[in-house]
């Protein structure tokens, strides 16, 4: 019954259609979405609320030349749909199906690879400084977003560059929850406000009904024609037009259709995390507006005044904390893997050169499914190893995450502690005290073979190989830095797997390697099983998993080949 | 005859001093910092320019509760020189020396240890966050720095945590070179804004002359005794009372007593890039306001059409470049190592993983006099080596650097080439031709141990022990990734010793054990030399060379040793 989809190729199909034809497309895309999303899984609020700004967007502008940048990328699905992808959009998020982020690889029409915050004006600073000439290059920024740094280190350069530049905010009151800071409340009040944005030299377009074709193809239209640049402030409502994502937008921000309401990772570090801050004031929770994705709700609504949200700013929810635990608080940052790379320099300078009692909770490590490359967790454990002072830990399950935040509360040092979306399958029978740098005997048989195994998904995988087959031995090597050394050297002898959810270069396996190397004992034969980074895609977890080798079959043909 | 400055043992001693003896004080600091400096080299015009703005700060706070946070932090001279450390002054920037930056563990009087810019208001927002009850937490600092992103993620913040916040704006129109872009602007007219920082809550004092004590002395009571957060706007000039660095306060920003006027890897970097930017006009060279330390004042000059200057601001360097190389765009950055760091997520996100032909000219890598540890560029190529697409390749010479940016015209891939403030030594009698992933035989006698060299220092190291004893191949590994591995297969059977100035964890010698594990090869024995970072202090080059174990003697050792 679609049948106003099915006349829209490209864009161009729909610059002839009239409003109403342009209200009616907008109802088709939207439930295109819901039908997908539903069954599928994927971003659904953000990309209900942006649907007419998305038509109103391509009717006029022609992206054919001008070009259109997705901060964060996430509300990319009526772009896609509007542009030739309508017929695979039932592929979503699958392993070799549309991505649910904008992919050059995938289409002309797609700017720019992005995932994360806060990028789309440097972007577009970069395309206004180089090619396009003539053309318009339109920056669509969720208010949110405007939280980051970035933005305004962008805005900044706006007038030296001296061509036009647009940006579109979606303002939806919203990040993931509700928007926190200045900002926030700067940003409900803009039109309010005199000249916002002009210490940039940037014009401002007063606020648009973001559901409206007809108002917002009016300030696109004055956008394109006008000689400035400009912000248009669009009002858009996050989930419009399915009243489960309107009344609950942050529920539905990343919809999964399988989703268990069992415990995770996030959920018991977040419960953790609650009764170590009851029992001790100096501990704080901080967020860079993901309070529900890392399990601080918890935390949130029972003891608010040691739970902190600074919105999507990793840099300040870093060096804030550093400020903190130089004071004498007992900070956990709980971030996503791959955002906690924005907080690099953080990391070093601050947190780590200080030496600051600060613990990260670094959700989403390792593979992560449906997102894509740019969510995956698999750098940390290379770039965080590296640097002075810093502990690094990866549990095997629920309970040893906690046992090792229970034991945090006592170390004083910079502390990393990583897991994954994935609830861990083996249920172990006995926990190992924690003790820096202690790994543990899963199964100790004096076989010739031992694979050392890193974090809840690689033991997972060791112990169901074993279980099948037995023949090798099993360490949980839940310490990354520092190695069990007395361990390490008890193993000299011995055939070594290393198992990680994370790059080879310079990871896990890497600092095995090492640690032989600096001890000045011969490395044993050694395999190192590792992400391979050019074979991340969007894909399911188990087709990520199969992709970089990590099947018990695999393991099994790999320990085979080592006893022959 | 230091009359005054003898009586100041704490910044207690100067609270009942009058203006003019305070202006006295102020002279005799003056004379002591350039005494010092001229002689030792260090920071002089930022130092000048704030002398008045240190004392009336400690006149007015009392800073063993208050907390002073210095932005940067190399601004610390007087700040050192009033809090108990004017008889160690001549020691600075020395090994076991007064550092050129806070240290808590120098002082209690540094409130954090900084070194990169802009981190002075999270800092402070954590600090008010947690202890320091009815303390004022001041932060100062440079409207440089007010470039960075961060400083707005912090600005955000300040309203929700509801308590007084102070910042002291030094205003001097500079960072290292002119402030750039619409901030610097706002900057210069804030006392012609209505209220301006109103949309983060915090009010303004216009601005105060920063050589006046009296007029700093009525401002900062009026900001100790308010109960708004508030912002004093300080116009100071950089270089103040010594003519030569008032004029060129840039040549004077970080002022070395023997300072050579040869060639530099910047110098050579940057007249390089300058010859290919005529040929080649899709090359553009791009700064976060470090023009003169990277070389790029020759483009600069020369061709301003492909010179860019964002400020500092160096994660939309990155960003925007990435925009500009998807563009077509052949961008050049060149920054410093430990900068760089502040970039990660968009070395990641948006260059790597959109494939960006964009090249990372890394200066200051490897080990970094003076500074101290925030400075110091020995993290890079841990950081850059686990990430998707990236090459990286460190040059042994002057030549061989502009023979690989001659040969990155033509790379359509990210790549960085690192280099350290050095001047080469040794004068290399040919040079191999660039190819991907090649290194090039610099002894090459069959002997039993080889010693692969990564970078300028590291050759120069091997080559000069091989001068004096013979009898070690030496391999110079100008490409860390990727590897060449036909190379290390034909030493398979040797015994080999990695040189490298970064730190061990996931750096070139890990990469090399990584490369034999890799290819199904035993690692053969194996020394890997590297930076220790915990070794890492404010020292000359060759002591910070003797204390991470790269002498000529103890190389020699490593060799001996080996052997037996």
């Amino acid at each position: 019954m679609s049948k106003l989809l099915d006349q829209v190729n490209s864009p161009k199909d729909i610059k002839s259609f009239d409003v109403p034809r342009l209200q009616e497309l907008a109802r088709e895309i939207r439930d295109c979405i819901l039908d997908v999303v539903l069954k599928k899984g994927g971003h659904l609020s953000s990309n209900l609320g942006v649907v007419e700004l998305t038509i109103a967007l391509h009717y006029v502008f022609d992206f054919d030349k001008d070009r259109l940048i997705l901060d964060v990328g996430h509300q990319c699905y009526a772009h896609k749909i509007l542009t030739g992808r309508k017929d695979n959009f039932g592929t979503l998020r699958s392993k070799g199906g549309i991505a649910g982020f904008p992919k050059r690889e995938e289409s002309i029409y797609d700017a720019a690879n992005t995932g994360h915050s806060s990028t789309s004006a440097s972007l577009a600073c970069g395309m206004l400084r180089y090619g396009h000439d003539g053309a318009q290059i339109v920056a669509l920024i969720g208010d949110g977003a405007m939280t980051g740094g970035l933005v305004y280190e962008a805005f900044n350069d706006v007038k030296t560059i001296g061509k036009k530049f647009i940006a579109v905010i979606n303002n939806n009151d919203m990040s993931i929850s509700k928007n926190v800071g200045s900002v926030a409340e700067y940003l409900r009040d803009l039109d309010s406000i005199r000249q916002p944005f002009r210490e940039y030299g940037i014009k401002y377009y007063g606020s648009v009904d973001g559901h409206n074709l007809q108002d917002l193809i009016k300030a696109f239209t004055y956008a394109r024609d006008c000689k400035n640049s400009i912000i248009i402030n669009v009002h858009t409502q996050k989930g419009k037009g399915y009243e489960e994502a309107e009344k609950f937008p942050d529920k539905y921000h990343s919809y999964s259709p399988s989703h268990s309401d069992g415990m995770s990772f996030s959920s018991c570090v977040g419960k953790k995390l609650l009764e170590i801050a009851k029992k001790d004031k100096r501990a704080f929770a901080i967020t860079a507006a993901m309070a529900d994705g890392t399990g601080l709700d918890y935390i949130r609504r029972e003891l608010p005044g040691q739970f902190v949200d600074v919105g999507i700013a990793e840099e300040h929810a870093l060096c804030m904390a550093s400020g903190m635990a130089i004071s004498g608080a007992k900070p956990y940052f709980a971030v996503y893997s791959s955002f906690l790379q924005r907080a690099y320099d953080q990391i070093i300078h601050d947190m780590c050169l200080n030496d600051c009692a600060i613990t990260l909770c670094i959700d989403r490590a390792g593979l992560v499914a449906g997102d894509g490359e740019t969510h995956q967790g698999v750098y940390d454990l290379s770039y965080l190893r590296s640097v002075k002072n810093m502990t690094i830990a990866a549990p095997k399950d629920f309970e040893e995450a906690q046992d090792m935040l229970e034991w945090s509360v006592h170390f004083d040092h910079p502390l990393a502690m990583r897991y994954p979306k994935y609830v861990p399958v083996h249920k172990y029978s006995s926990h190992a005290p924690i003790a820096l740098g202690s790994w543990e005997w899963l199964a100790h048989e004096d076989n010739e073979v031992v694979v050392l195994a890193c974090g809840a998904v690689m033991n997972d995988l060791a112990i169901s190989l074993h279980e099948k087959t037995g023949g090798f031995d099993i360490v949980n090597a839940r310490f990354v830095k520092p190695m069990d050394g007395a361990l390490l050297k008890s193993i000299a002898n011995k055939k070594i797997i290393t198992l990680e959810d994370n790059v080879r270069e310079g990871g896990f396996g890497s600092g095995v390697a090492e640690y032989y190397i600096s001890a000045g004992i011969p490395v044993p034969p050694m395999k190192i099983k590792a992400v391979d980074a050019s074979k991340l895609t969007h894909a399911s977890l188990p087709e990520l998993m199969q992709l970089n080798g990590f099947t018990a079959e695999i393991l099994q043909k790999d320990i085979s080949s080592f006893k022959s």
